[in-house]
């Protein structure tokens, strides 16, 4: 299914060279106002061909609302949306179709379904996460009403960490060699009240991870300590309470991520997501054809050294369906 | 919701210290053998005190099964299964009622319900996990049936690799220092065919990760390189393809740990789980209690210095439960 | 799936002859008041052999409840029960293993699922509607607790309506000839605030269908004016607006039976469901065994001419799922 | 939420005076033969102005397929698609913004959700069916190439049965008074193997009154005997078993509508769906407005006067998206 979320979900389609790729969003609430500038705005965030460093590609994504909203207030009923393919470049791709590219999606979307689209590798295109986006930014809007905010930003890359100049540097050395590099990329959710999670099955780090595995590229997904607390002593990890000014309960350090138990605990939500290289790259591959044969593969034209800038956006996009989707699903905690 | 799985679905229920835990396993195919000595076998891998180095305190669980089989086939309709809780010494824990323990569910539970139970944590206790072991244990039947094998080991425990007396000298060294260790689990499965995993929705990555953070104290889920491949170059990170000598497509390597576009490639899948060391340590911390005042409080009794080694059994419970569902899922993936 | 309900869901199992049924209520909210003593009256009023004209089995159904409240007062956890099977008279049915009663699901059970339970119809018997009478029962109490009320009624028995002597007389008849006959139960819903409903997908007359036909022996549904609206003229159907005196919006007639567009609007719900004739009877009817042959049947002993009444609490505990499943998940629809 | 199907699923949104209607359809597996010539046949069989006894607004729809199939054939991934809302005559319905409308969804719309689309009754207007019958165009295709067909009669129009011409006359004499009527359809689906359904959640009875009460005006369902099985003694009810020349189980009559206990017998399935007259007409009504004032309405304009015609291919597009949904449930039905 391509479904995100419990009250406020997602279903998303798409190819990436069909006509178009969207969305239906559902369980939006009533009454809610709609910037659809600020909509386009994160959409455009995520657009390739912004620097140097990015793909050339200009996708000048737009996309278009069908129903759901009136005057910018909602109405209740699901936000349509779609956001047309313009770049038909089918040529670029055809040489793929007898040919498996190693670390991308294609023998084992043949494997599954017997068939698959080759231009831009279909509905495994990270082309898809732009109807992430969409969704996200509309929660976006409404938690920034309830008072939370989500910010972004790139820890490392191939294993740098640094300034933005140091990271920048990392990338163009990969991109000169023509190699790619990963990266992680860590969110930090403010303003979060205490309660927000729905445990067993849907305790609030289930909900982020499934969000963050769904994103292209994702190897791993740690909140709080996160691996590092496995090498830990329980005494190094410990987040003593304490009241604050205002009597609300509060922890010293955020060991949990702002998570215990499943539940937000009224700190900051931290949590971190580690992006593999782009699959592409320039370095001749060893593969195979569909028909048994072993064959050699360079990637050729233009492709993201790094994915971890352009993915910010997606991935603060996946964690405010998350929380707005946690904020409603608590809407029942009590009677 | 208290519910895993699409098809293959569990829906467990159960405090701590309530009459019973237990479950009711919705989508098993009729006509399965279901040995009970083996799900039971897989329950007493769980239990508690089983070594020095575990808590002493014996739980004898017991899975009563309600329904769904006859002559052990299974019947084609929901099992319904409860685990008594025999062990009610609630006296341990009437002091508890006023105080939130440090990095434990007591002040999440409370914010979000209003209420909560004090007497072993109540649902947020480790004890729900049972019931996923025993859903599990239905499910790896199953998948043996069809040739796929889940195992696990302890990658590390408090930051210290080694062989299982090394790891046993840790958690015993911090057992003596009233002190607790968190660690590293991995789990690979093996014969799973090319072709399980339904994107965007629900990758096979996304289930696993889903599964895996359900599980009580884990912080982080990585599959394939993880973390590490945020570090690496593509180069590095490739998995080239070739047939092997029966005409099937493998890689030569396995950095995608056995996934790739949210979809099994036919190689092992490969992911690792982060515990955090148990927050119920000797050493005295600062906390709250609910009427404003700040406390100390020290944990007495018995208590596991490390889980890793009794959640073996449970990550590969869910790990089972993950798995076939994807496989009774992947039936409609083709006309 | 053996689920009911979007928020408030109950999971169910268990065959008719297995060691118990039960199930799960998920959904609940904290810091409800459940009266068990309540839910076991509403389990009472579906028992047989509570008159002459019931069934004279002894079923003693008594509901043991093993998690989600304290005190009295739910945790916000998933509420687990058992109703243990005691009459296990296997024998009465042995006869039955290689035979398809007509009009029961023993033919359509074994050409699903190649197996079958045939004791008591196994999870076909209408004995696992107890476990929705135990769901709907604490659906019920909070419903009061909101000035919601249920209450149903026996519109026909057979083709014949009037006063319950009239309606028992007509049960007697067709007991004294070793028939069985049909009849309709209105179940009205009075209290409801408008709103509730969730169009398209939810609308509040598609969850109360699908709550009704989920009824053993169930044959119609319909709301409002029902099958009666399809030989009516508009001008007979128009429930027209006016003000109260206290300002709300009523109207003067009711044949939309409380809900427009799938939406409560204010006024009773009212609801009627068709029961067939119980198909097991004295009569002697034609059917095949398993091994290809053509062979004759008539039930003996003990069966209820009519299920009508025995049917009202299963209706009405329906209806309370529905309509407090609908409560919560109109706490979404505004923002 | 706006959804119908648990593994063929559509999610549909779309007001009746926005850009577009349309839809996400989720869980099509990969390899169906897609003819979108056909889809469009079946949406415009639902198409008003075909008679001189509907609607003349021409509403000319044209499905346009976004994803999910390439060259005809279905890639496995979701199938977006939209219909433009071309006939914005907003003016029309201007003056509808302060009245609620009797009998239709005006006032619980806006109680529900504080907020409306006044234009053509918005997402509460039949024109969202129009996405049901695409999806259900799609299901359709595939049903026929497992040898299942659907089929839909109008049985009776305002109390009147008869031949095509007869109930014609009653909906023109209806339409003369500037009145409507209501009617029953009727549908029959031959072909469905033995074994789809899925107790106790998802019986088929339970999908199709689920579908067909998601249907505007739609006031009852029934299958097999229907409401008449209420009237019936179990002699007259009873469907004996044989076998047939082919050695298959068969019923000599078909009281149980091709359903027994949840699950097809392997007759055919009936069943039968009250729709309401149409509640706009021409006589005056009285109503009240937003204000708190009581007001008279008499619909201008072009109106049905009976929706039964247009209604056959809607019926029998939720009957074919239900029953094509069985089918890929009924995969998991056995190990």
């Amino acid at each position: 299914m391509n479904q995100f979320g419990k009250i406020f979900r997602l279903t998303a389609f798409g190819e990436s060279h069909g006509p178009a790729i969207g969305g239906v969003i559902d369980g939006v609430p009533a009454g809610m106002r709609i910037d659809t500038g600020a909509v386009q705005a994160q959409l455009d965030r995520r657009r390739p061909g912004q620097s140097v460093l990015t793909t050339a590609r200009n996708e000048a994504d737009r996309v278009e609302f069908l129903s759901g909203f009136l005057d910018g207030i909602t109405l209740g009923t699901p936000i349509g949306f779609i956001i047309r393919n313009t770049d038909h470049r089918s040529a670029d791709y055809s040489a793929m179709a007898e040919i498996y590219r190693p670390n991308h999606a294609d023998y084992t979307y043949e494997a599954k379904y017997g068939i698959r689209e080759v231009r831009g590798g279909g509905r495994a295109s990270a082309r898809a996460t732009a109807s992430f986006v969409v969704a996200g930014a509309i929660a976006r809007q409404a938690l920034e009403t309830l008072g939370i905010e989500i910010f972004s930003e790139v820890k490392s890359v191939g294993g740098i960490s640094g300034n933005i100049g140091e990271l920048e540097a990392a990338i163009a050395a990969a991109k000169c060699d023509g190699d790619s590099v990963g990266g992680v990329v860590e969110c930090t959710v403010s303003g979060v009240p205490a309660g927000l999670g729905e445990p067993l099955g849907d305790k609030l780090q289930v909900m982020l991870a499934q969000a963050m595995l769904s994103i292209n590229a994702v190897k791993g997904f740690e909140y709080g300590d996160g691996f590092a607390a496995a090498d830990m002593h329980g005494r190094e990890a410990a987040d003593e309470f304490y009241y604050d000014t205002e009597g609300v309960v509060r922890t010293r350090t955020n060991h949990s991520g702002g998570i215990q138990g499943g539940i937000s605990n009224g700190e900051d939500i931290v949590f971190r997501v580690a992006f593999k290289p782009v699959p592409t790259i320039a370095k001749t591959l060893k593969t195979v054809d569909r028909k048994g044969a072993e064959v050699e593969l360079a990637a050729k034209g233009r492709h993201d050294p790094c994915v971890v800038f352009r993915a910010m956006p997606i991935v603060e996009a996946m964690a405010a369906m998350v929380i707005f989707d946690a904020v409603l699903l608590n809407r029942s905690a009590r009677f």
